[in-house]
């Protein structure tokens, strides 16, 4: 992965106009890596997606697209500073289980924290001092108790969500910001200072290509990744008609937990929490609330569990994965299979199948029929 | 049902020790009416009930009991007072469909509220400001749209709930008090004129007969009618271990709907609604969530808009306090704040925090925690 021409390619398709993850999706089952994509001529292209992207996957490269790529490049050779691709080991597994991952994302910091177990806090920009002081000791607990916790770096509860994660001791959990914009920016600006710190302590990461501005319809779509690479979403103040509801109802899309906080009836920023509990979300009054029903009995980490920051991604981890790809291509037989089925053949959880099902999809080993199921590929 | 011996036999049954509602059902069920149950003969009663009972319920009536039969009737003559059998028209169709019914029951005032669709609001006797006022203000709402609230007559939250709903209009739902003690007695004590206003706008009703004073252990029984007279259970404060919930549990065991006020997650009188939440029962935040869930949809009346209180602090020393005031309301939040925290988020010194927590309390618009915190109450 540390190919530049091979990043290079995962650059250009991520970057051109029209590819989101679902079509990024699409053209890496049909073709394989984005280098054969881009290789693989407009007829077949065409046969996929609409004329004008086949057009614009199989030209040169514009100059103002080598330029980014360039740059993108560049950014990634200084410290702290990663592209992850789909393809990549350290790529969060968590968001290989939700239906549009991004084939490509932007990492700022100790990118092997996206591979932790991780629970996001989301709420209000408007908060109530009250409703930070909940999300700042709620994140204390649940990093001291070794969960990460994940946020979007926004005014109120978001920062203090950050904020008592990585003032946890520091062999804690940590935290996580997802931004809606390029990492080379910093939004909102009064949050420079916090997301420097976070790239330092814990990390930052984000979809969208460097320069990438603050554009309002990209926070909705940044939220699903917050939602994605968590456990579960803890609302903590959330007005009716709020972009934590948004958050709230990915994670439950993504079939993660949701936790909510309760308060006055007569507070407008506890109306969206009180919504959610009335939809089944979890009330919830402590963190250790939360640790229970997620079942999370891992004590604050000692010492000596703590791995060295500057180790990169855990050979274990990676050796998991891999066992769990075998697994499934071994229970996948020779017919079309389900997930569940495949689940239940494998004796693995529906996330770890579908996680295993993407990698070995991406490495040609199996196909998504147009059904859903998958087919075992012989070789 | 006016013929006196009739009611002397109903009057003697329910008198003798050792007959519960149970065996009061039970009895009647096998025999018929009272008179044919004090009729039956020892061999018969010897059967279905214990020798001692059987004795007891077969013999020449003690002097003490006769003279207890003769003064009950004597009170059931008086204006508003009555004796209501399981056989009366007038008993509540309601109390019927409970495991447990009591053969017979003791009203004072407007017996026909008893058919009428009712809603119980119960909680902590210990209720803070807040809470008296939302459970007044549910009772307003609930009796405007015409339903009859029911509760204990016991500090707090009863009490407010009772006086919320006979302060609606005199063609509203009204209110019931459920007792604990016979009803020649009042408990609590300063409760006096709370129940002789229910007992002229509203009903009183109990099971236990004349004199019986407060005993612990009739108060969780006497919950079962609460809740068995009503169409749900409203609990507006509980603390955990409390008689509400046991309440609520009855209700749940009558097949009522159970609804619970949420709170901040810092007021202890908050655990016990909370946890009702988790349990299952219904978040409200209004009187008109409760009505949609029971889809009652006849319409509250409009309540006259409150007159503000006129005149008003004057002069620059009264311009300070009053932005001081402002402050520190502005930094009270929903939620229990101490002085130092509240002295924190409005940046005021903590002797001119402690200035505007007097003025505020005494203005209404504040209260003081047993905990030495203070909560801003909602107008």
């Amino acid at each position: 992965m540390d190919d530049p021409d091979h990043r290079a390619h995962w650059l250009r398709l991520a970057l051109t106009e029209g590819v989101g993850p679902q079509t990024a999706r699409e053209l890496l089952a049909r073709f394989g890596l984005p280098g054969d994509v881009l290789a693989a001529g407009f007829p077949a292209l065409q046969k996929c997606v609409p004329e004008k992207l086949a057009l614009a996957l199989c030209s040169e490269i514009e100059p103002a697209m080598q330029a980014q790529v360039d740059a993108t490049l560049e950014w990634a050779t200084q410290p702290g500073n990663h592209l992850l691709t789909l393809a990549d080991a350290v790529y969060p597994q968590s968001l290989l289980t939700i239906p549009d991952p991004p084939p490509l994302l932007y990492a700022k910091g100790r990118v092997e924290l996206l591979s932790h177990p991780a629970l996001a806090i989301v709420g209000s920009r408007n908060a109530t001092v009250q409703g930070m002081q909940n999300a700042e000791q709620f994140a204390r607990t649940l990093s001291q108790s070794g969960l990460t916790v994940v946020s979007g770096l926004a005014l109120g509860i978001d920062a203090a969500a950050h904020l008592g994660a990585s003032a946890a001791d520091p062999r804690s959990g940590s935290t996580i910001a997802v931004t809606g914009t390029g990492l080379d920016l910093v939004y909102p600006g009064r949050h420079r200072a916090l997301a420097h710190r976070i790239a330092e302590e814990g990390c930052l990461l984000s979809e969208y290509p460097l320069g990438t501005p603050a554009i309002a319809s990209n926070f909705p779509r940044r939220n699903r990744l917050i939602s994605g690479l968590s456990l579960g979403v803890l609302v903590v103040e959330a007005a009716l008609q709020s972009g934590s509801l948004i958050t709230a109802r990915s994670a439950l899309e993504q079939g993660r937990e949701v936790f909510s906080i309760p308060g006055s009836i007569h507070s407008p920023l506890s109306k969206g929490c009180h919504r959610l509990i009335r939809e089944g979300a979890k009330l919830v009054e402590s963190a250790n609330d939360i640790l229970e029903e997620l079942r999370w009995y891992r004590p604050a980490r000692t010492p000596d569990a703590h791995a060295p920051a500057a180790g990169g991604p855990a050979g274990n981890e990676a050796a998991f994965a891999h066992a769990a790809s075998a697994r499934v291509l071994h229970a996948a037989g020779h017919d079309p299979a389900s997930v569940d089925q495949l689940a239940e053949r494998s004796e693995l959880a529906v996330p770890e199948v579908q996680a295993a099902l993407l990698a070995l999809e991406l490495e040609g080993r199996i196909e998504r029929l147009p059904d859903g199921r998958y087919q075992k590929l012989m070789q």
